[in-house]
């Protein structure tokens, strides 16, 4: 199936100028769900992985299936407040606004193998966060995988030097 | 395995008086997290579930592994503002603080056959106001799943008349 057009485009949405790419209703159609799910897990199963890491919250909703299916620790990165223990945090600009992640500072052993999932890469600011925290923790980052990217906003280009993985893309964003 | 075990408590987080249940430690735990997930899977594969609602955040960790296993859609209950299309929305109060949460109003259809999942019930607010989120879309909630239930904080009141399944409890909270 074309996973493309179960995902739908709000104009407007969260601010003027912006069409948000709302991946609800991909995660309600059930083989759409799926076969993004299946897509991660073949494409991680042989990496030897340790541990997924999941950005707060809809990469919770993919990299939770991948380390279940990979039989690996699930990872939490949230956003400011939402971790009880103790964190490392890095800060960040949003395509609209700005924000924190956090993640456990216990959350990583040095040199785990560690795959980190988003539903999508705009500017690239939220994966640029979360890269500096596992590599703070002495993560070995294998890929940041994606299910939407926005080339245009050049994401990639904030995180040089680390392999990204995305299953479709939207231009003209 | 004991589960329980897995479970990190945390005093005086995020507020002095409560002891939180860090359920972050069972997440990066692969044998503890994969049981977990196959004990919700178990209870619910012959049930018939059209849609599984996970709530925002730790909800999701658990509910997206139970729909791509029972192969139905996941529905997001969110915090205000975060789901981009039309939505309907229910406040509530917290065991510290208050909320709305939201859910879109296109993502159950009426009859649908739903199990809500959520990592943890304490006072039963944020339960208490997916439930009746679901049921003003029409779904038919078979059960509300948890991780963890406190008890002592009597949230089981909040959503009499509803099937309620925790795998385990912490008392004295």
């Amino acid at each position: 199936m074309n996973l493309k057009d179960t995902i739908r485009s709000i104009p407007g949405w969260p601010i003027e100028g912006v069409i948000f790419r709302d991946l609800t209703t991909l995660m309600q159609n059930p083989t759409a769900y799926k076969e993004t799910c299946d897509i991660f897990y073949h494409r991680y199963k042989d990496m030897q992985i340790d541990k997924v890491v999941g950005i707060d919250a809809r990469g919770f909703v993919f990299g939770a299936v991948l380390a279940y299916h990979l039989n690996v620790g699930f990872i939490p990165v949230r956003k400011k407040g939402k971790l009880p223990y103790h964190t490392i945090s890095e800060n960040y600009a949003l395509e609209y606004g700005e924000n924190t992640v956090e993640i456990h500072a216990d959350a990583i052993d040095n040199g785990e193998r560690v795959v980190i999932i988003d539903d999508l890469i705009a500017t690239g600011g939220t994966i640029e966060a979360a890269v500096k925290l596992v590599k703070k923790l002495g993560g070995d980052i294998l890929e940041c995988g994606f299910i939407v990217e926005l080339p245009d906003l050049k994401g990639r280009e904030k995180i040089k030097g680390e392999n990204i993985f995305s299953i479709c893309e939207f231009e003209g964003d």
